[in-house]
């Protein structure tokens, strides 16, 4: 099996040779090779130039030099050198600023240029990518890189609140965000299941609201310096006025209707929402959200806004005399009347509102930024109108969707690309969304990354860049990398699977977690509640198996050639072998173990694709076709063995099915 | 393959099917097993009694059970509890306490009673060690423990000056030691390669003699806190008058003989050391460790001695005048003098001499501790004079020798069992060693653990358990519960092994690893200098390999019966099959990979191996004789590839030996 079997046509088939250097996501805009490579060895150095602020980002890079490499510079200082240009700008991160930078590397030096710290920082991600092992040694190809988004808005949203994200956990997020060039982060603080953020002049609103799980305002204020430095933005949201019960369990004078109120144990729409009657609502709001506002100083603030469903209102007399004698005539209009008083406590503070796509009303102001998440139309909407939108529909990471299936979403595509241009320019960019029904501080890193890395790219990179096999070589690459920043969404498996191995010899659990794929909500996982431990063999297995990626790509190959490779035959054969004589292992070792049990039929499935695989190769080498009754009954097995069995999907059946249609077909 | 292939005789025949439920290690002195268990679910609380001390060690337990299990304590409250009943003592540990602790455990609920903290936490390190999976879920066999330990000295000896260990790393391998019972951290933290102790009275010694890595006196104080938080003495080490390279960086004026010094790059006996002959010298030292003693609170304080070459001596008139004045006839007298006058420095601060066995001179007092590096031999003849001793040799982690190998070595063994039971008492018993030269804060803690599981035991448990399978099992299972501590020596494999593999699939690269052990120093790795990089191959691969001694086994089953079960020859004919076919991939990833090219003949060798192995149970199977000259071939073959390569051992050649030797006799 050749190198190039696995990264292909990375940018234009003149560079295949290069391929290994370019593991790049997001893709740089414009970028030209040259011969040669600068050598990465402990000689190696930052002239890092005049700007302050990119002081502590040059640290870092060298950090994760050392990290990706195992060199540690040289204590007589370095001898070939990174020199970085860059305006003495100290501002934060903001929206729309030049994120542009360029790269030109020789086999003797490198420069980075760029007008903003941002930019540089950038710059210095992408550097990080290409530094791979070499003939020499490790080593960035000579290379000149041209380089700026596509979108000045690069989101990823983290639900806190369902399951509660410790510090650390949300700070290597950022530093994974900054490495795939995302630059804004959507904190969900506040939802039915947990109030997150400490405010000193509510403090009911954690004491009473968060089981003790919170952030502190110094430790917000942490995380916007973390970020900052990162050149990523961070945008509050305290989702009003449903998805509040936390709130309520601490103020329940805040509710329309009575309670008592429970903090949400389950998941899904609650009734019970914010009365917008009162004024002491209002009040109320104004404090808090003068609070945060302090915190927070990006100009954007995210009021939620999504599922009212109206009940509380349409059962509280004093809600619907309100409703009537100010000829507000259902849901929709009582809280377009809630949102125009929240717009004006927002612009007191000098913020833009932001909300989901349920806050798209007919007297919504110019500066409001929709967030699209019940589907593309209505962002397209909202541009046509002249509201900016950011899109999240279809980049919901909880529904462990393939990330094929989020980097083919655009937020100009569908809908959208009916707008003018001056409309379409409203369209900001996208956000990737962590919801937490079924995550927590161990499972998180891995239902975000690699994932987001493509989404990442959908949002920086020329739109023309939609290579499928591309995207998951380099996805492949840069996952590992992302290692070097301190996420655990590749560490934490193996961890996982020894916990439901207990004491005993892990690898046949191992063996059936490559070959299987997690589902996620909506996509073939009920939610359950925040109670329940998230410790299944589900919340080890990933989204995606690499293992199965590449057999796929075997299959493939082989389906479409006349002539089999022998070594890939060989490659087939004993993976295919692994998994047929797996099963007798496992189920020795899932005896006695409530965990393992569910996934008994699944291992069970496994050796049976396995055995099917050798049988096909059989065929397929013996020359003889193989009878149409067997393949149909194999189709129908395999059709079976592909529904979901303990909310995991038997990815493996995916190469077999390949190599069965083509024998079908011969 | 059943359970009881991996985990048997775990203490006696008679518990077997209770085996997983006793993954120990150390194992206790005393232990009933009775039927059924106790769960743990969201329900399991502590109730931790009075003893304050203990408040932080019950949080930390909780922590890890959550980790262990994945499950969140219930927001309303345990239902079951652990009962801690412990005197309300607040002393730090101290040397000889009573360490001891009864554990019991029934369906319904669980007592842990103990005279100090330090049983306490060392119950709770107990109780953590039996949670495993069962058959409804989580749970604790039901059992009584009674337990203390063998030797009242159990030590880990981290060299923190050869490569500088940040202090996150030595934190984490506290906890790690402590969930295998070990109560002494011996902190090496001076030698010829860095000075790693903040001083405030001599600044230069950090300032010049550090590469700017070292402990600030705040840090020693907390290593020295979270040390006694969870039982641990710390003694620290300040190597005199050798390996004091480092010193006299700073403080040339402290040589016997004229600089110029610089910090020592390479390894091995300089020549430079200090002038035991100038009152400076004693001055010096008396203010710096004075200084030293009011941060270590322990009465043990660890002045090295050790490979003193006597040569600065020899060349300096000025030593040499002063010895002639004095009789003292060489290199060993001088040294003896100088011994003298820092024990009087040491009692000024009320503080014991420990030393390597150098400093076992003639006229030493009573009150040394003698620490036996060069053989048992120094600690029986320490001993016999009424010293007191620990052990250290053939405790040497960093030669990378088989758990088993240390843990067939035993302080009271060889010249020790002449000594009467006076004598013997004044072993304390012992310490691992973690020798710098070719690990850092990567490669430490893979290079500590498992192997220090089983040397504690050694420490801890009866001494007539021995048996080495039962040890491999229970060490297994314990390695993967230390990953819930912190430790990485799991996880960085990973790690290491991506960055080695560059933006390709790693699969093959792990198969290799998987079938090869890292070699040591003394063992077939020479040192070499503290500016190489340790990225190589071996220094990602494992001291002994889990995977190779699970194929092992296999071997031995049945090479060890008539009738040969199909499930393990089905098992062992697909592992001989991956590495059969392993290489032709992995020579695609190793091209142009400068890492990678060293180990293209091992790899070779790996497929030899495999395919050697599936022919020999052709033979096996088929029932006909292999000839002999094939089978002496094959032998020869394998001797071959049984020598180190790229400073590796191919550990797959040991079960396909058991394999052939046993076909030969047939």
């Amino acid at each position: 099996m050749r190198r190039t079997a696995f990264l292909f046509s990375v940018f234009c088939a003149a560079q295949v040779g290069h391929a290994a250097a370019l593991a790049l996501m997001p893709m740089p805009a414009k970028m030209d090779l040259a011969e040669g490579a600068l050598s990465i060895d402990a000689g190696f150095g930052v002239a890092p130039g005049t700007n302050a602020r990119l002081a502590s980002g040059v640290k870092r890079f060298l950090t994760r030099v050392w990290r990706q490499t195992g060199i540690f510079p040289s204590p007589s200082g370095p001898s070939a050198t990174l020199e970085i240009v860059c305006a003495p700008c100290t501002a934060s991160p903001v929206l729309s600023e030049d994120e542009s930078y360029t790269l030109n590397v020789t086999p003797s030096s490198a420069t980075l240029k760029s007008a903003t710290v941002a930019g540089a920082l950038h710059g210095l991600e992408t550097f990080l990518q290409l530094i791979q092992p070499g003939p020499e040694g490790f080593r960035v190809p000579a290379v000149h890189i041209v380089d700026q988004p596509r979108f000045a808005w690069r989101g990823l949203m983290l639900d806190c609140s369902r399951h509660f994200l410790p510090l650390a956990v949300v700070e290597r997020n950022l530093d994974a965000m900054a490495a795939v060039k995302l630059n804004v982060f959507h904190w969900h603080l506040s939802d039915d299941q947990g109030f997150r953020a400490e405010s000193k002049l509510y403090p009911k609103l954690q004491q009473a609201g968060s089981d003790g799980m919170f952030y502190t305002q110094d430790q917000m204020r942490e995380v916007v310096a973390y970020a900052a430095a990162r050149g990523i933005r961070v945008v509050p949201e305290f989702d009003i006025p449903g998805h509040t019960l936390s709130w309520l369990v601490a103020y329940p004078e805040l509710a329309a209707g009575t309670g008592p109120f429970e903090i949400g144990r389950h998941f899904g729409v609650f009734d019970p929402v914010l009365d917008p009657t009162r004024e002491w609502t209002y009040t109320f709001l104004d404090g808090f959200i003068g609070e945060m506002a302090a915190l927070f100083p990006d100009p954007f603030f995210h009021v939620g806004g999504d599922e009212v469903n109206g009940k509380a209102w349409n059962q509280s007399n004093g809600v619907q005399a309100f409703a009537k004698a100010r000829g507000l005539k259902d849901t929709l209009a009582l809280q377009t009347y809630f949102n125009q008083r929240i717009l004006k406590v927002l612009q007191k503070y000098g913020k833009n509102m932001v909300g989901w796509d349920e806050i798209l009303g007919p007297d919504l102001p110019q500066g409001a930024v929709i967030q699209s998440w019940r589907g593309a139309e209505s962002l397209a909407a909202a541009a046509s109108k002249g509201y900016r939108g950011i899109l999240s529909a279809d980049y919901y990471l909880d529904h462990l969707r393939p990330a094929a299936y989020h980097y083919a979403v655009d937020p100009l595509a569908g809908p959208s690309a009916q707008l003018t241009p001056e409309q379409a320019s409203h369209i900001l960019g996208g956000e990737a969304c962590m919801w937490a029904e079924l995550v927590d501080a161990e499972t998180v890193d891995s239902r975000v990354w690699p994932r987001t890395a493509a989404i990442a790219e959908r949002f920086w990179s020329p739109r023309e860049l939609t290579d499928v096999d591309s995207m998951y070589a380099r996805m492949e690459a840069v996952s590992r990398q992302l290692e070097w920043t301190g996420v655990t969404h590749r560490s934490s498996y193996g961890e996982m699977l020894d916990r439901l191995a207990g004491a005993w010899p892990v690898e046949s659990l191992r063996v059936l977690a490559d070959a299987s794929e997690a589902r996620g909500l909506g996509t073939g996982r009920p939610a359950s509640d925040t109670q329940t431990p998230l410790n299944r063999f589900v919340d080890a297995a990933r989204p995606e198996s690499e293992t199965v990626r590449h057999i796929e790509l075997l299959a493939r190959k082989l389906a479409g050639s006349r002539t089999a490779d022998q070594a890939d035959l060989t490659t087939l054969r004993a993976v295919f072998n692994l998994w047929a004589v797996n099963d007798a292992r496992f189920q020795a070792l899932a005896e006695d173990n409530a965990l393992l049990a569910e996934i008994k039929p699944l291992s069970k499935d496994l050796a049976e694709v396995g055995t099917m695989g050798l049988k096909i190769l059989g065929y397929w080498e013996s020359g003889k076709p193989a009878p149409a009754d067997w393949v149909t009954a194999q189709a129908k097995e395999i059709a079976r063995m592909q529904r979901p069995n303990a909310e995991v999907l038997l990815a493996a059946t995916r190469p077999v099915r390949i190599l069965l249609d083509e024998l079908a077909k011969r």
